[in-house]
């Protein structure tokens, strides 16, 4: 039942105002128990724009889409292109890894992955966002498969990834999974 | 600088009308990179209402918010209330704990909990809503405290629960942590 | 997808705001090829309002939905109360009926149809509202049954009247019937 | 007093956005009595809009002013121009004329005629239209002219015409008029 | 033409509601050459208002009318009322008189005045607000009347005050009157 | 606090649009305490308008900053060039000078002013403009430097002119000075 209206500045791409109109027709259903047929949401470009005593007349740059980010960095950590997955980090980027182990470089990270496993890759199964205003969190699930370090293969051990977005850039990264349970025991 | 109105029904608390205008600001800054400061969010409650053909007067129930429900289903949990725990649980509810064990009845994880430690707390250290439109995702994470079977104790260890929330109970618990990392091996 | 705000003074009965925005929403299905459920209409009550130099606080008196009135109108002259039927009647009152008959007062009606059947009842299969802005118009329709002149009955003879409304007062009906076709001939 | 604000998917051309401000403010005139001065009507185009899950951003077509479509329609049946006038007909196109007459075909219709006179004029006095939501009506009344089968002269014999209108198509036409009072007895 | 929308917490009362739909209305119209008529403003309160982070139900009080505040100031200090005229004083409150004298109290006034005339009255021909957004300045213009110190009566003679008020206190009166052309000259 | 939308047809230029937004934000903040960051305003262009039966497409032209029409005024003025005065001033056009002074040419002026001093420049201090709606006051205030008729010099005069405007031009100019207080006394 909520029609929401949004007056924005003109100058935002279609992709942006359509992600805009679709994030918060999710925002408002989270609260009001509307269907989706019973939910509207639309864009108004204002022609001039004042507050905070200046007026404007351009939107400014959009975000992108915080998933999107998340999806380009992880293929360029999965096919191991650090300068393409550095152009996603945040100039503090940190990781953390299960046991709890830290890390700021993708160099540390392969170089503990290489006490642990020989090969693993990442099948995502969903990306969630959680909108905060200031940061964007990105929730990546899924399963890993790959190759102990004896050579024996695993598959289907569950992960989740937490990155934190901020401007557009991954600042943070949190990682849980399985594999502390599907690991052989000496 | 969004401005966004948002007409509505009369008869939603006010609790509700703020986490909507809330839920609205964060969703549309996920998407423009406005200020606090610049991002307006309104309710306009409609003297009259129609669409599909009828013509509606009174707003229906908010959903309640779904940190808190996920908040009490886990301090129900804790305390070993099942009744209680047993309110926020949908007909269809389904728990993924690690190694991908799934269980459909706290009883089972009971059981199952009993092969792997003696005693278990939950510090939450932040609660993560993903707003879906049909369904709203928690994710709770944190660290975990206890005893194993042996007797030691363990604490500091790494959570991740997701839940996920349709029409205001939990459908799905799906839980990662760090426990395979930090019980002692044979 | 037209979506239609309207600013109201405050003060208008319930039933009048449902049928405005009923009858705006059927307005505008009839210029945009929208379904029912596609098309939204709300109204919002002012708080203060000001135009043409003054500052109003209260809405007017809603007008009478024009269907009722006819209605009301057709059961005073059915049940011949000339004085019901008068307070429907603007000033101005005039019929016109087939053969091109005009007539101001009920007791002309009654002695011409004096000259042409012995009784007569209308049974209304539908009323329609034609929106004119100064004026409303209302096409009612349906069949004639009752009795010549020289008794013998007649029935499901289609008649159509058009009346026109001014400030929710008659101030013409025009009659179109079959009974030209149907009377018997000499 | 009212001002009604309608959000439009942009597209819609001039005509039918000055169709659908003009119906509007009508509609609105038919519960509020405000004057013309007093009433506002204007079209925001929305740069995005979402509903029932969908983002769009083009309007579809307007639908064809409904009296111009009768117009359109009587103009090729009075110069005998049975295919123009099957462009504005519906595939379920029925007549009904006086006496009850239910035919649905061009063709039949002039047979039925040839019974009753030998030629026939219509000059339109007035179109009224009747909007629906899903059908519009089209009242259309004035006189008619032509010459009975034994070749007198008849003229200003009245008519009213309803023609019910869906997607722009008519589906039926009934048909009132004096004929009936006005024609010479056997 | 210009519609103006309003939306403000509520809590306001009616005279500021009008207040502000007037002052609006005038602002619009110094830019656009609309007529009374065709200039609509008014105002919705919102039921719910999120800015800067925090949701507000409730709005401040209004600001007084200005040119009110001058009126109640010009009348204590016409009736040597101190403490009445320095409830409207800021506590930087100046005056500036012809030739430049600049006083900060009343009593500095009378001791000036003293030098120039034996009394003094004003009559107030206008009073024009200028809105400046943090400031409100009121214009009072009219003439003077008195006697002399020599006891020779003048009156008609003009004056122009200028006020600055800020949060609805006087900030700052500037005088300028034509007493130096009527004056007797030595 | 307040949110203020316009609607205005489209066509007038930036400037305008920028000045409109600006006058309004200031007229607000005159009844309402709101700080500059937390008054917005912005402008929709109407697709189409109806308004007292008839329906617009297209804005007039905005009328000219008031400030800058007395400012272009005082410079033709201030360099002799009454041709380029005479474009500011309306037909009725009237000065009224310190003393009551009353004329209606530039040529009177410069006559008056010839038995007052030799020389005149004005140094504007500050401009401020009253939006009354069918009228706009600009207040210009500020020093007069030249030299008496005996040809000693002055600087530092305070001046106040209130200049009224209807449809962009002059139509009257009211000064006041403390020229009667500095000059020399016989």
């Amino acid at each position: 039942m909520p029609v929401i209206s949004v007056t924005l500045l003109p100058g935002y791409p279609d992709e942006a105002q359509a992600r805009l109109v679709t994030h918060l027709s999710a925002a408002a259903r989270s609260v009001i128990p509307a269907s989706e047929a019973g939910t509207t949401v639309f864009i108004h470009e204002a022609s001039a724009y004042r507050r905070d005593g200046r007026v404007h007349a351009q939107g400014a740059s959009a975000l992108p889409a915080a998933s999107e980010v998340v999806r380009a960095f992880l293929d360029a950590v999965g096919r191991r292109d650090g300068d393409a997955a550095a152009r996603w980090m945040a100039p503090d980027f940190e990781m953390v890894f299960p046991g709890g182990q830290v890390m700021r470089r993708l160099e540390e990270l392969s170089a503990w992955a290489a006490t642990r496993y020989c090969t693993i890759t990442k099948t995502i199964e969903r990306m969630d966002e959680s909108w905060q205003g200031d940061a964007t969190l990105v929730f990546c699930s899924g399963t890993l498969a790959g190759r102990w370090l004896d050579g024996t293969a695993f598959e289907g051990v569950r992960f989740m990834d937490r990155f934190e977005l901020q401007a557009g850039l991954i600042r943070r990264q949190a990682v849980w999974n399985d594999l502390g349970e599907a690991r052989p025991r000496a």
